[in-house]
């Protein structure tokens, strides 16, 4: 078996994920490494974030995912470098491992442009880790307030800025509005969480930009309902402890999420190839960097730009990562065989996102719906995917008890254990 | 409303949250103070941090369990002293609280004696957040023990130590024991888990001292079935990083549990009342403090000497605190009427707890049971009591799930964000 190629996967999310069930199969060796020992379904890390689940039932341990794979082995493990050149990655505690095929599929990160230094301030939400903090400053935000004797500061508390009209953005400042009028109505004496001021800033023209105008407008329409102070044409300027600033407003908070941009892991710079304005490489048709056929960046670490719906990159979702994932294992299973690879195509299936309870918007061919169905429709394809029989189910039930009786099941504020 | 008598509870664990549901019902006005927003329900915490389990499925916010009584607030907050003569709490932030009633519950902490530093290399197992540390430590010596290229450094990371033969020391051994023969064996390509050490280091004669002799015997022979080396009379003498010292023996680890002895609050000396060696107030028959019949201290935290059968102290169990919460409620009660308090008496209805797989041991009156009938016993007492009628069936969902594939629902390694 030494003597079979040795394929190497960066990152055990949805396209690392799918390459390595396909490579599995096949005359390989194959090395998946992350940095997690779990895979996180991100599309539901929101409903973490904001109390609805517990961090296990939308993660699952890599190991366990891909145990049936005799020719596969997991590390948890910090790629720091690539060596194209001597088909080598360097781990962070100085390992060195050889690839004959390098699959990358690292993620991004959220990104703050010129101001890392905003990050403190304005946690993302991409790993487990982040959607615990959030969680954490939003619940804790209202158990201070409970206790604050000043108006302007129990104002400021009961203030919570979401930065960003995409999915996340919409997805997260709908289900803060949510709980705030709901689960948690009745627990507090002597504030009235229902005050509670929750605002998404968007910089561009409307919500959802990806999606089809009057899916915006529906969408914006659905977070008024739920009492979300939606600006558009709202870019933030400065962020402050304390304070955001944003189109010459100064909104007092202190419980900022962001979801306003992303950047591509500086590990992707080592491979020395042109990269976007993100720091995505430009791939080839075939997903591979220029140069290097042996290297595939998948996901939404790569810039693909040969579909002509997406001209300027495929989106950065999780249909894209998983059919990219599936491609690069059958690419490299025709070279194999000595055959030509095919180019890339990505067949889309349209796009989803829920913004409250019963309320959602779905882009799905000609059909734009919003409301229930769509609401619906995301509920089916979510538990579809999610990985785990037993998270399936208990997401499920969680859901129902959420539905019927507006609880919400995983109001913990944990941190670690030094500070208890 | 305001004039009515002011009861203040430090502390939402059995017996803060039993005294508070039965106050809730009580003309006085009632405030629960808690550093933690959630109650735990401790006695399944080590299936948080053997991975059974998810962290809020044994937790619920104290403010939602007792949102029905409108005369109750609930607040977040550290207390740092309790001024008896002035009937005022101080609290981290510096906010002060009069009260007319107080019940302090504020638990324990494990404790290692003269040797504080000890907590960094063995921690104990008292919250949600110790229970992630341990399950973090446990998971993340099986993914390093894989990447190890040195032989002695892989013995030392699958050599698992818990220092304490009660149940806690047993319950954390054996469910160790468990995870490396079934959920983990199959899960590595370079290591073998079930090759792992799990040692029960206790320093008394037998395990589970606090249970009839032949029951301890059944529970030795449970954990030596499961592959635990128990070794009594073999009390820590030293740890360091990387090896703990017990009976003359060097023992190389990475990872060790402590369940090896509890201190009361440091709050506690702050009532000027005279404190048992483990920091406990020695209580009165109405569990109230000498010279102060308006403060009472319940459960763990307490020295209740008056129960002939327990002379030196009542156990630390849930029981014990639930049914002292009860009857300092009652006490109150029992004031407001002009009443006598009735001494407290503790009805002793046994002590049940589990090795692994189908077996258990109770001790129950005159019945001493082992095996599959106590762990029934076990899991039936333990669904009843969880708080939460979404986690009662998540958990018995994950248990069912568990028994039937071995697996672990919960392996999940989380840290600070910052980390990541």
């Amino acid at each position: 078996m030494t003597d079979r190629p040795h394929v190497v996967i960066v990152g055990g999310g949805f396209a690392g994920l799918e390459a390595a069930k396909k490579l599995g199969r096949m005359p390989v060796r194959v090395t998946m490494v992350d940095r997690a020992n779990h895979h996180t379904f991100q599309p539901l890390l929101y409903q973490v974030a904001t109390a609805a689940l517990n961090a296990g039932e939308i993660a699952k341990p890599i190991r366990s995912v891909l145990r049936r794979y005799p020719n596969l082995s997991v590390l948890l493990g910090n790629v720091t470098r690539v060596d194209v050149a001597a088909r080598s990655l360097e781990l962070a505690d100085g390992a060195v491992v050889h690839y004959d095929y390098l699959i990358l599929a690292p993620g991004v990160r959220h990104s703050y442009f010129t101001r890392p230094e905003w990050e403190a301030l304005a946690p993302g939400l991409k790993t487990i880790e982040d959607a615990l903090e959030i969680r954490r400053r939003v619940l804790l935000a209202f158990e201070r307030a409970e206790r604050s004797e000043s108006s302007d500061e129990r104002h400021r508390l009961l203030t919570f800025v979401v930065v960003g009209g995409g999915p996340t953005g919409v997805e997260v400042a709908g289900a803060i509005a949510e709980i705030r009028r709901y689960a948690l109505a009745r627990d507090f004496r002597h504030i009235d969480p229902r005050d509670a001021t929750v605002l998404l800033l968007e910089g561009g023209p409307r919500v959802m930009p990806s999606y089809p105008a009057e899916l915006s407008q529906k969408a914006k329409e659905s977070l008024r309902r739920l009492g979300v102070d939606v600006r558009t044409d709202s870019m933030v300027t400065s962020l402050e402890p304390g304070a955001v600033i944003s189109a010459g407003w100064t909104i007092p908070t202190e419980t900022v999420v962001w979801a306003a941009g992303n950047a591509a892991s500086p590990l992707l710079q080592t491979l020395g190839v042109p990269l976007d304005g993100a720091g995505r490489p430009i791939v080839e048709a075939d997903c591979s960097i220029p140069g290097h056929r042996e290297v595939f960046v998948l996901g939404d670490a790569a810039a693909f730009r040969h579909d002509p719906k997406y001209p300027v990159v495929l989106p950065g979702v999780a249909p894209v990562a998983m059919q990219q994932g599936r491609y690069a294992a059958r690419a490299i299973a025709a070279d194999l065989r000595k055959q030509e690879r095919i180019p890339f195509k990505y067949v889309d299936k349209g796009q989803l996102a829920v913004i409250g309870r019963g309320q959602g918007v779905a882009d799905i061919g000609p059909f734009h719906i919003a409301g229930l169905l769509a609401w619906l429709a995301w509920i089916f394809i979510h538990i579809l995917y999610l990985i785990g029989f037993a998270n399936r189910i208990v997401v499920m039930f969680r859901w129902a008890v959420s539905y019927l009786t507006f609880e919400r099941g995983a109001r913990l504020i944990t941190r670690e254990w030094k500070a208890g």
